[in-house]
């Protein structure tokens, strides 16, 4: 079942006209031209305004109809009032799509406000027109230099896609995935929804060869039934995790004043999440946890768990943090134990999961051993190792590559592994220390072998039980 | 209703004895006697084995009986088998307490351990001698300079006292909470709880002036009922924040390990922890959130709640944390509503709670001029300020003053406020950059001027929530 899928970007974007366009840096107008010109938009860039006759060395045009020859995406800047003149020049030039960066609308919560939006919606339908938007800031599509943003990571195609109706939250999301290693195939913000909706844009990233993961921020739903079915269709192409914003009364009434959605009932749209096999995030930090889990992790397809690398008090919490998030930690299996056993190590009997590595007796024995026996072991799914920030002066000298060379990561594939490496709010006397400085260098090490790593064990098992999940209802 | 306290460090510290001491610098006694010379201990430190004469420059002692004088504490560090004769020899010195760091007792589930470890209890009772321990680190008190790591703060002294069965987490909790500010004014690390146990500590910090808060990470009850008693009495005095370890079937198991602990039913535990008065924290991370926000925000009374500095998805996502964690996102008062319509703001109408920094239309409004109107008004107990790491171009030559210069803090007081400021898990790549200094710098700033700060909105509201039911309970 595959939803037919009407928005397109590659139609679109050989020639992009900015309606509003300026030349004065704090302006949205000057920012959406200034944005494709630094990002390397390759098609012809058109921007409008009566006041300037060239913005950025571009040639200006007094309003759209003066472009030479046809005009196909337009972004406009201008304010609300001036929308629907805007439009009818575009009419004329056989525009197909406006996105409405253009805001206070129906979100002001004034009628005269919303009775615009409405004729918005008239004219486009009656020109044929096709919205993004508006109150939204529309396209980010890295493989063609399409940025609404100058803080949005250069050249960096990757192979998640992202539809948000918030602009500032693909920002955020862009900017921390990318710390992560993890980029973009497409990103789309969409404020109102006014004419294309949520249920367009899932049908286009369901269908788009480039992207693996779909990641959903939304705050209402415009088509209910519509978008049911477009999720279905989706999920069973690729995994597409949901945050919901709007979830309690006051987030509802932020929603209601940000893109003038109707939030609805949380619970039921939850049972319809998981109806639909979508994965649903609680938290920012929990959907990117999800994107980053999602992209390291394909091959994670049960809930077993052996935990590494924690010390007494560190052990114990791993061990409560994971099974509340619904992993199985698995206890030591008696194959195992005989193992450790015959090969002379003399806490065979003592050793459990999590592996405590506070008493290291025997020198035949490291936290690699374990690992390297636990990924052999079909009864443990997945593997996370947590590190801890060095921080006594004996470790002083010690390098990334000393705390990493127990493991031979390699050789655990393709059993998914996560580590933890602890996150500390540092302030300004702290964040150069050297022993932060080692667990950067941790974190970059990590990430170029393919290790995705958390901030702690709580929200790595979180992330985990929720994908792993996904891959099981899969194989059912 | 105050319960009698037996244990109190200060009789005991004045002479220090380290059985077990080396020089070998990876060993335990090394690291004893190590801390508590470079920790700066002001009384007298006997070095005891049989195997040197002189250890880090301290005369050593062949055997506990050869020391000059009485001898009060003693620090084992000799392995389990060596334990009782070590005893008897204190016997004949007048010990009056024993900190047993040596482990591999009743934690190794072995039946020959069990038993030494009871016979260890048998003798320490026919001695008069009382024993912290078995399997532990025992004290740490910066104000008399006793340490057991060299990875402590150094000579910081705060009003935070910690009761742990866990050193490790001794160590970790210390370590993260000098990183916000927070010390200790005494620290126990109590492993098996054999003789002393969790109760002897509590009543003790209970009573102790210099503790205005009270932490514990206990993994099971030696005495659950007097825990209770010694409980209700302490949180009549300070808050008491319990993370209780092996709340899970794994987590039990990891706790018999660890501490030989029976870990019990968590869910009684739950109900008698709420009973008591005491405030439960679900993982490390918010334990010790929950330190820093009674340390910082005693005058946190109420519920209601303020939210600033976010924008578009953001502001939303900070409704719903908030409500989520049972906090109240009040909407704006209609005296507010009306004094910013007064002032002729001309968004007064669209304005919410939290308040979208996304539109500023007017040049007479900034954050500041809400905040000070929320402070004013008594519907709000608390404010929680969102700050974003800078991103754009535009923002390069800004400083961390820039940031914070829109807000007085010193005239919202005494109204609680919280900082919610970004935290990423910075690679090698980005750790330093300019954007991030910007935040190191913030952070810095903030807990000079006494706000805390913490990652995420939903962990500032988790233990907003907390602390105002503990100090709501109060004024019942």
């Amino acid at each position: 079942m595959q939803a037919k899928c009407i928005f397109k970007i590659n139609l679109l974007t050989y020639k992009i006209t900015i309606v509003g366009s300026s030349n004065n840096p704090n302006s949205a107008g000057y920012n959406f031209t200034a944005s494709l010109l630094t990002y390397g938009f390759k098609g012809k860039i058109y921007p409008v305004t009566p006041r300037y006759s060239e913005i950025l060395g571009l040639k200006s045009y007094p309003n759209v109809k003066e472009i030479p020859g046809s005009v196909d995406y337009v972004i406009s800047a201008v304010s609300a009032p001036l929308v629907p003149a805007m439009m009818e020049d575009c009419s004329h030039k056989g525009v197909k799509l406006i996105h409405l960066f253009t805001a206070r609308f129906s979100e002001t919560g004034r009628p005269e406000a919303a009775k615009l939006e409405q004729e918005v919606l008239r004219l486009a339908k009656s020109y044929g027109i096709r919205l993004i938007g508006p109150n939204c800031m529309g396209l980010f599509s890295p493989r063609r230099g399409i940025s609404f943003s100058d803080a949005m990571p250069e050249e960096k195609f990757g192979p998640i896609g992202l539809i948000s109706q918030s602009g500032q939250a693909v920002e955020e999301i862009v900017r921390s995935s990318a710390l992560m290693g993890l980029y973009y195939s497409k990103a789309i913000s969409y404020g109102n929804a006014l004419d294309f909706n949520e249920c367009d844009f899932l049908d286009y990233l369901a269908q788009d060869q480039e992207t693996k993961v779909i990641l959903m921020y939304v705050e209402g739903l415009r088509d209910g039934r519509r978008f049911l079915n477009s999720l279905r269709a989706a999920t069973a192409q690729k995994p597409v995790v949901i945050l919901k914003g709007g979830r309690s009364q006051s987030g509802a009434r932020a929603v209601a004043s940000h893109t003038a959605s109707l939030a609805g009932s949380t619970d039921l749209l939850e049972v319809v999440l998981a109806q639909a096999g979508a994965v649903s995030a609680e938290s920012m930090e929990e959907f990117i946890d999800l994107a980053v889990t999602f992209h390291y992790l394909p091959s994670l397809r049960g809930r077993g768990v052996g935990v590494i690398g924690g010390a007494g008090g560190a052990s114990v919490l791993a061990a409560d943090q994971c099974e509340s998030a619904g992993l199985e930690v698995v206890p030591i299996p008696p194959e195992m134990r005989e193992e450790l056993k015959n090969r002379g190590i003399s806490i065979w009997d003592w050793i459990g999961n999590p592996v405590d590595h506070s008493i290291r007796e025997d020198t035949n024995f490291n936290h690699g051993t374990i690992v390297e026996m636990m990924a052999r072991n079909e009864k443990f799914h997945l593997l996370i190792i947590m590190f801890n920030e060095p921080h006594h002066e004996r470790q002083k000298n010690m390098t990334a590559d000393n705390y990493l060379e127990e493991y031979r990561f390699e050789d655990y594939k393709p059993k998914p592994v996560m580590a933890v490496v602890p996150d500390r709010s540092l302030g300004l006397d702290h964040y150069a220390d050297w022993n932060w400085k080692i667990i950067y260098e941790i974190r970059s090490k990590l990430l170029a072998g393919g290790i995705p790593y958390y901030p702690s064990i709580g929200r790595a098992a979180r992330a985990a039980r929720k994908v792993a999940d996904f891959y099981q209802r899969d194989s059912r």
